[in-house]
């Protein structure tokens, strides 16, 4: 149980370059741009293939796979429950967004099927879509945002992470203006990022999609999560210094994706083992 | 039936960031990256969810709700059925756009089939989209353009505003280079924007999202529609003052859209109340 | 059989915005934003429409179509064999995009039942796409990844273009640092782009597009295919002189094809007839 170093998170970065990991994405078309052009800029191999005709060939070639449930269909379930059963056969890994698992019976009732018949590797989302995967009741009309995610305190995160990634054997990242991720003893906190990224859709997405990516650079899935978390944020940091408004930051933060070096990834990353309780 | 003002649209901006109100799209794949890109920068929350077992959850938690009938699918169809049938019992505004209704039998019956069930608080369409819900034949093969709307005189489109509106009772929303909205008696006339927002797919259903997301925020159709139709124009004309083509004109509405106050949008806006003939 | 000039292909610019083509697009969800927006922003006019029901209206009033097996759905090609079946009556070209036919058996089935059954005006794919339809054994877990094509000699890939044009009787593009198209005993040779360009998403379904709108503007599919190639390479070369990454070089790819005149494409574009063997 070793402690990360913002070293070997930016040392991941040159590897992702050089290995350009293939990630088949099963996503939601609202924001399969976003992530497509955001793991190209990043450096890795995005394959968008959601029909459960094509699932099996294309999780076979991959490196990474990631499901993420926004817009789900029946269609879209199905290829996933297929990438699944062939990444489990060929021990590749999985990387699960649950987004909106909180605010529909639907989304959470499969999201949940995903969980109990397959082992993820990283599982992230907001406080409020972590929490829909603890809790033991189904939705029913919550207060809730949709998508959008209450602000919890930190403490509050850490639990929810540390439960999580407990419940599901894996690695746990809660997304907000600071991100735990967990993994059994292990605890880190990531607090890059600005508030602006949250107004602009798919940047949990593109998370995701890092963390995938990254999970096919290397076996410790906890290093990836945190080096994504790292990665995206200090990306967005870097945009904002120039970014008008939440369309300039968008373009800069694939600019500067395309750029990033692990040089100035360590200069920026504020990655923190938590030792606290 | 009170005339609109400028200043009531100008305020309704800050109603909007405060209320910060959940708006249920299910719309294209085309435009949806779009759509949520412009609601997010405006202050509204977007959540783009087409699937028949989510749409009664969703709408369930919603401020407003829109359908955009581009790249109709029967699933995306049988989930509007559900939607609006749940906000309709709850009350809540729904915002149609009969993305090319003149352009193929299918979406004009599909449209024709919401608009008989349902009550809209809105429709918002180009000149042909509107005609074609007003026209008692089936589409044959006309000469019409698919989404792309031939241009009509001011009075033409006035006239179709009123009958569309009065066929419907609801507000009525005939896009062009001058935007013509009614409601009951009220017409009021919008001529902000830039001949290049055109080139750049989803202005229209960005517009038709605006519409919604202001519907959340008031209950006022048509004063949500005036500001929405002169809040998109405002934007376009503001980065068109630095665009150099379509590229930087959309990510210069997102920026503006980001930073726009009431007291920009009241130097721009062009709101006319209409009271001819 | 006459050699291409770069005159004829600039032309072509003007014919294209002077017509305005609507094309009819059937296409993923991935890039379908992409490839309207190019469309829009080079003189076009897309509609994306991808429902079966849809398919035959708006074939009917198209000028050219557009196939792009990218995220392919049941209901897609069934949209395709449709829309095939019409323009087939009507005489209009069909451009055809293979996406990813040599990653799975499910798109390269999907996409030979397309090709046995109907006639294309083009068909424009990387060297590995292009490869899997001239196989005559299915896939079978290659090493290949995905939509990414493995660079191959240029001679190969003239040898490939060569072979796919006669099997299938239309011209064949084949795309790489070098594009080669070949129809019939003409083959030409576009070397224009710049390697970013590979980093965004859609940059290859774009190309098809243009293709497909400029065969809605001439008889000559080889014609079309040589502008479509130099036209796009142009737009990223420009672009790529001002651009900071791939997030700015696609906003500035969008705002040259805005702009491009005949003869910035005539100072810009590299192309030749090849002769050789």
């Amino acid at each position: 149980m070793t402690n990360i170093t913002t070293e070997n998170c930016a040392a991941l970065l040159d590897i992702l370059r050089e290995k350009n990991p293939l990630v088949h994405c099963i996503t939601n078309y609202v924001t399969a741009n976003t992530v497509a052009n955001g793991l190209l800029a990043a450096g890795a191999s995005p394959v968008m293939a959601d029909s459960p005709l094509d699932a099996e060939d294309i999780t076979a070639k991959a490196s990474a796979v990631l499901f993420n449930m926004g817009t789900l269909s029946k269609d879209r379930l199905r290829a996933m429950l297929i990438s699944a059963q062939k990444a489990a056969d060929m021990a590749k890994p999985i990387v699960l967004d649950p987004v909106g698992a909180g605010s529909t019976d639907n989304r959470l009732r499969s999201t949940m099927q995903l969980l109990r018949q397959f082992r993820f590797a990283a599982v992230r989302g907001n406080a409020s879509e972590i929490s829909a995967l603890l809790s033991t009741s189904p939705i029913t009309m919550k207060a809730e945002k949709g998508v959008d995610s209450a602000e919890t305190t930190l403490e509050d995160k850490i639990s929810l992470a540390k439960k999580a990634a407990k419940r599901y054997s894996c690695t746990v990242m809660v997304t907000g203006s600071t991100d735990v991720i967990a993994n059994g003893g292990r605890v880190a906190l990531v607090s890059n990022g600005v508030p602006m990224m949250s107004k602009i859709t798919g940047t949990g997405c593109l998370a995701s999609g890092l963390v995938a990516a990254l999970c096919g650079c290397t076996e410790d899935s906890f290093e990836a999560a945190v080096t994504a978390a790292a990665l995206i944020g200090t990306v967005g940091e870097i945009a904002s210094e120039t970014a008008k408004g939440t369309g300039s930051l968008y373009v800069g933060m694939l600019d500067t994706l395309t750029n990033i070096t692990p040089d100035i990834f360590t200069q920026y990353a504020k990655i923190e083992n938590y030792t606290g309780e």
